[in-house]
């Protein structure tokens, strides 16, 4: 909102996640912002680590942010089966609760870095491997044509007609365009809004095509907002390779 | 797990929400069951209230189970926008937390029934409007056809063949099948399961032979295991109507 509005010149949020799949809420944020444009991306390596105080005895429950706990669910599971695990709003606070209340029976799923400045044992690392995380860089200024970009919109479908989705990617295919992500995610009403994410720059005129083709069948007499929207062109990171 | 193993006849879990979309944790459980199938589907209205305790000042803090805080973060913005949202883990923990503590300076989202049976003062009722979600009975019997059913599938595509999810569409559109809900979710490897429900019983004509057509498509000569997983077919319940 930051950025949307003016306050800042840039943002960055996380887009998906290797294990937990995409940000819900950074793909209703985008739906929402009418000036924000992604103008990059950048891939993090997130590893994650178990860690308990120095006196601690048997491990009863383990703290960390929500997503790091759901990223280690397989690791949970098979290490520590009957451990209650306990959501923090980040990794930093379930480190800093459980030192603050000296639990004795808490492990702490976090960076090294965190658990080993704050005096903590580290009995497992990287209990989540090859774990990345997708963030994108938001602006309102527009990023260039590099010849190797990817361009991510939301299409927001007016009416509910039957085969919608097999039709946008019909559109796609018949272009010749690659399709690098598909999601959907409820509008509140009865329908759903579609993401994309597709080889190529806006400006390419293959894309550019297709998305005039998109529109006419959507929507022909652009009658609605927002059918598609087009919330950026950035260079192809390969993040996944 | 209770009914793959054997130690449930039947369980019940959410698949779908109307606001936050699908669950994931579900999503994930039914492709790594083997003997369960999905055998009905059951909606239920969720009406989330306010509450805070008698005595309360101003509030500063709201506490609810993280699926709750997100179907109400509109309500939450909107009314409360400095207000700090904390996670607990059932609705019901929330509401004993705030008692437990006698905080007088937190609100608590729950259904109306669970705050006034802890003598709470309702602020506001029914704060995330037309919310439902969507259970799934399991067990490991199959549902007989009715006549007006759905099929739930989880296709995993073997190897990374460009355009996949468009092939499986193509596939049902020219049998003339309708689908109700497409996901993907990542495969902790760089590919996708896709989750598909279509209008239909799997031993209905039309059904069964997409299937078919779909599997020579995706892995012909049936060398990988669960390329297409049927996870159930059940009566439509037409729950978004």
């Amino acid at each position: 909102m930051a950025v949307e509005n003016g306050k800042a010149d840039y943002g960055i949020v996380p887009l998906e996640n290797f294990y937990n799949g995409e940000v819900r809420e950074t793909l209703d944020s985008l739906t929402e912002c009418s000036q924000t444009k992604i103008i990059e991306e950048k891939v993090m390596t997130i590893v994650h680590c178990l860690g308990t105080l120095k006196n601690s005895k048997e491990i009863k429950k383990i703290l960390s942010k929500d997503q790091a706990l759901e990223q280690c669910s397989k690791y949970i599971c098979e290490n520590y089966p009957n451990v209650k695990t306990i959501a923090t709003s980040s990794t930093a606070e379930a480190v800093e609760n459980i030192k603050e209340k000296a639990m004795t029976d808490a492990g702490a799923i976090a960076s090294e870095e965190a658990l080993k400045s704050s005096g903590f044992n580290i009995l497992d690392k990287d209990i989540c491997p090859k774990n990345k995380t997708r963030f994108i860089v938001l602006s309102r200024k527009i990023s260039e044509k590099t010849g190797d970009d990817k361009t991510f919109l939301v299409i927001h479908p007016p009416i509910d007609k039957s085969g919608i989705l097999y039709n946008c990617l019909k559109t796609f295919s018949d272009s010749d365009i690659n399709l690098e992500l598909i999601q959907s995610r409820p509008n509140r009403e009865k329908g759903y809004y579609f993401y994309i994410e597709l080889s190529g720059h806006k400006e390419d005129e293959r894309v550019t095509k297709a998305i005039e083709k998109l529109q006419e069948y959507l929507d022909p007499k652009e009658e609605y907002p927002n059918t598609i929207k087009i919330l950026g062109s950035y260079p192809n990171s390969h993040w996944k390779e």
